[in-house]
């Protein structure tokens, strides 16, 4: 399904190595662990790429110190501001911290109280507004016009896409027989970044994007052939879910992907029960969407080497409940 | 406190070292995660050994394969056979099934759920008998002499030792500046194995034992000055709850700890559910011990590179929800 598309564009591997160089002992090397049952269940090697132990609780600490080590002492003094689902909102609380710098996050007013609390732990201005990522941008740019910060965009930027690509460097550097890659797909920085890191280090590599089937950015941008905006986002994975994919992670997935697969939320709730009570990682919906696409079998893994991105572990503690109610439901 | 001792007695170096070649690429070499949150409560830089991540759940994989490495094709072909409160049992179900050997596990009538069934999961022939170590120990030596397994000691053996000890190599390996070490003691085998390993290793080093208040059995074999039997346990932590340490790790708890100090259960279940919801992992009350001895403040950390061992994440789902609630009730 890859289309051909001028390279030029594209987020170069050496921008991603110069990314992990830059981030280096600021974030940490989250471990890639292997999950038996997981593999015994599908009948290939799975392991798993634990961003939910990264600083911040999520993949996004990457981008967001890639983005603040290149600002100048002047950007600094000004501040940052981003608007944020809530992953990158603590990302770039994380690293203003780091830098010395003030930041300004805005987060739906449906946004997870784990991350609100964890933005403003780590000593963001934390405002809310409305509850697309439409209305969450509007009043960010509102109040860097007003008051000067530099923007740092959740994921639509090169600077963005080459920190979270270092988790595809990571990867193949501790397992370079990995065949198959699985990331989950929000506004696509993720996924645009490991693929453009994998696609160069290992060009016949299988490389899959993953969305709630109630949110299929991506998807629809890629049957489209452009991204749209989704006039409905019914999903529990609440950092997957902005309305539209990024011009330029768009760009990278329609270069650099075999395919984009869509899972259930039950199938979300069951991967994430897996991953709590057999795998012993507290992981997010949102970071449970690549077990679920193993687990459904939307995406066949008998015989294959997988790595499994679990891009984040902000769990609302109320939701425990319900992930240890789907636990102990009957299997379908 | 350590004791002068005939070091004949104590597990080599040497063994530790022999262990971990004979076991690897068998059991996870499992990550060492930074706890950054812990880290500023106590003002050390705080990292965290996940043995919850281990095969089968805990860190007994390591002393099972390393025992079933040695048997002989006779002894394998009789059978092993122990008794354990459960993580054991399911290490020694792991490695039998790895070495084509049958087992059989005597594990209490009050064992948790999720230990039984990882047992029955893992392809071994699940007994109970009784609530204490010394009802399941009879239990196993009687159906021993009957049937003619091997029996495989839960910790008051060389072998079971040296291999929980490369938990210590892999620490001082993947930190060298590492200069204090806890670990949880239940029976004493992995505090012993590690202590072997770091004493020598890092002789300046500080190692400290951690035990419920409910079932201090190496702090009274301590000051007693020999092993002793506790006539009641009472603690959340079933994986610490023996009645009595081992001759064989007494030893080496007497001559190569600096100290053993006790926990309440409710410093426990503090300490998991910050593990739990702050720092995604998912342990048992007894992997928390070493976590719950820093939040207690029990084990000073000010100034100082503390690794704390996760013994093990076997928790019953039953159990995460006390746990939340002991989250979202208010600090004392």
């Amino acid at each position: 399904m890859r289309t051909k598309r001028n390279s030029q564009d594209l987020v170069p591997l050496g921008d991603i190595r110069a990314a992990a160089e830059r981030i280096r002992g600021t974030v940490v090397r989250t471990p890639l662990i292997p999950d038996l049952d997981l593999s015994e269940t599908v009948g290939g090697e799975i392991r798993l790429k634990c961003e939910s132990l990264q600083k911040a609780g999520a993949f996004k600490a990457r981008g967001a110190c890639n983005f603040l080590a290149q600002l100048s002492p002047d950007e600094l003094e000004r501040g940052v501001i981003t608007y944020s689902s809530g992953n990158h909102a603590q990302a770039v609380a994380f690293a203003a911290g780091l830098a010395g710098a003030r930041a300004v996050v805005v987060m739906p007013t449906t946004a997870p109280k784990v991350k609100s609390d964890g933005a403003r732990r780590l000593g963001a201005r934390v405002e809310f507004a409305g509850t697309t990522s439409e209305h969450r941008r509007a009043r960010a740019e509102e109040i860097a016009a007003a008051e000067g910060q530099v923007m740092v965009p959740p994921f639509d930027h090169r600077w963005i896409i080459a920190g979270a690509g270092t988790v595809a460097l990571e990867v193949t550097e501790d397992w370079p027989e990995v065949d198959t890659l699985l990331v989950p797909i929000g506004g696509g920085g993720q996924v645009a970044g490991c693929a453009a890191a994998l696609r160069r280090l290992k060009p016949q590599s299988t490389i899959i994007g993953v969305e709630p089937a109630g949110a299929p950015t991506m998807r629809q941008a890629l049957d489209a052939g452009t991204p749209t905006t989704l006039e409905r986002i019914d999903t529990i994975a609440d950092g997957l879910a902005p309305t539209r994919a990024g011009d330029l992670t768009f760009a990278h997935a329609a270069a650099l992907l075999d395919d984009v697969v869509l899972v259930e939320d039950d199938d979300i709730r069951r991967a994430a029960a897996h991953l709590i009570t057999r795998r012993k990682l507290v992981v997010e919906y949102s970071g449970a969407a690549t077990v679920a696409a193993l687990l459904s079998g939307r995406v066949p893994a008998a015989g294959r080497k997988v790595c499994a991105v679990l891009s984040g572990g902000n769990l609302d503690t109320s939701q425990l409940g319900e992930i240890l109610d789907t636990a102990s439901a009957p299997a379908r």
